[in-house]
């Protein structure tokens, strides 16, 4: 089959690979028929050092399922399935708590002998507990739709429901690629009626007002904190959605954040060491959540309402 | 009068001063009582720069009101009054939200032309909003137990509340000094049925046992880790409770928590920078949060329950 992958910066390639087999009880082979590049694919595109072997690539995508090992039992062969970015075995405690993402004995994708979605097919291992059966099959005009339950409407989501956004939080999201927008969506979603988009792209937030978005601020910096202070009387807003994952952007959260707000990070961080002292966090009393979503809990769930 | 103050690290001297009087009509003069060393005068006294006009001391404080503006009203010359580690106006939208910390016209002891409390006497800055009335005066038996009201209970709780301690929570308190001890009472009225104490004073955790701490780690650092892990079957506990205040506490914080659990800081940063990246908090899920405890919020409660 043919299968995408990285083999340093900026160095993508479609390459012969063999098909993918069953190895375990519990895995399963789905032939992909959508999958994403994510915004996070964007960081080893810009950074991957020289892999002479390839790395490769893909953790959103959605499919069918061609092959079951013996210990699969909630799906067969044809099932249209979408897959999280993470696998996981959907029994541990964890599962159990809807944090799929840290499951005992699961991971995520590109990873310990587990390839990507950016591949005909995929072996998907603890199926049971990773892949989300879409009840009746999937209707074509929704296969992009069902694409964005793999990450990143879960991830805007996951920003939403860290941050504690209600009818009365006032909320900045920052960034505008796929999760800044539906994290707007989500944000609209759980209530909140005063929803500040930092972006530059204006067709995306375009897209974002149409979600919901009641302010667009294009500056960024010094500048940008100061425009969100000056919609919100000085004060910033409740809650902070990050969807960007580099330090500028953790920087602009902590910049517009109320004083006894939260800031929620689902951009995956490209930094180690940041501020969180008296000024920054502690002072006013910040609370920094997020995570990797665990998507196959809220798919899981919103899959189930279609029944 | 006598007051306190410190003029370089290890210089601390009693001097005298003038008298505080009122300056503003929303000021209250207080005589003080009981009056404490707090954790986090250690950090000046190890670090303090030589300052040759001296800074006043002290942020805990129980006393006598003496004399009142003209616009205070809820207060009486004799009333017996707690004052917390910040003052505050008690109308501002932050402090109805009870965060008294980040009020409007409020601010901290020893600044901005604000004396401290270790003191024979104190100019207190918007007294009604500030200042919290015990009901009956008080019993001279009860004076160190009330004194733990402007500062190191709340902060405790604060720790515990903000930490979101309950009956199904497991938790670890980092630090055996008056708050983390306090925080270990906390947290077991919060329901915690498990509860970890660090620290390696054993006349402290001694108490800390008889507070309500489950087990003690005299170890730090890895070890300390090892341990906590040890006693959790390897998964830390669901919160962390940091009343320290210094790097390697923070270390021993994200070292110990559970993946999605949270750390609740109460203990001052004695840093700005620090992991927070994706194999810190973010991977695992791990919220961050805590700050300055608004123990107005939480005496004034406490002591109305008393009438």
């Amino acid at each position: 089959m043919r299968a995408t992958y990285m083999y340093g910066a900026g160095d993508v390639r479609v390459v012969d690979v063999p098909d993918p087999v069953i190895q375990q009880p519990t895995d399963a082979v789905v032939r992909v028929v959508r999958s994403c590049v994510c915004g996070s694919d964007l960081h080893p595109y810009h950074n991957l050092p020289d892999t002479p072997g390839g790395k490769t690539m893909g953790h959103e995508f959605v499919g069918v399922v061609e092959d079951v090992g013996r210990d699969v039992s909630a799906l067969r062969k044809g099932d249209f399935v979408i897959a999280p970015f993470a696998w996981s075995d959907g029994t541990c405690d964890f599962c159990r708590e809807d944090l799929q993402t840290s499951c005992r004995h699961g991971g995520f994708w590109n990873a310990n002998g587990v390839d990507g979605g950016q591949a005909e097919a995929v072996r998907v291992p603890q199926a049971d507990g990773t892949l989300v059966k879409v009840p009746g099959g999937a209707d074509p005009a929704l296969l992009p739709s069902l694409l964005t339950l793999s990450d990143v409407y879960g991830t805007g989501y996951h920003a939403a429901l860290k941050g504690g956004v209600s009818a009365k939080t006032t909320v900045t999201v920052i960034g505008d690629g796929a999760v800044g927008l539906l994290a707007v969506l989500a944000a609209r979603q759980f209530g909140a009626e005063r929803i500040i988009l930092m972006g530059r792209h204006k067709d995306r937030t375009d897209l974002g007002v149409e979600y919901g978005a009641t302010d667009v601020v294009a500056e960024r910096g010094a500048e940008g904190i100061e425009k969100v202070r000056g919609l919100t009387g000085g004060d910033g807003t409740h809650v902070v959605l990050e969807a960007v994952g580099h330090m500028p952007a953790y920087e602009q959260a902590f910049g517009v954040v109320r004083a006894g707000g939260v800031i929620s990070r689902v951009g995956v961080p490209q930094y180690d060491e940041a501020p969180i002292g008296f000024g920054t966090l502690f002072g006013p009393n910040v609370t920094l959540t997020g995570g990797p979503a665990p998507a196959r809990a809220y798919t899981g769930r919103w899959t189930t309402a279609l029944r």
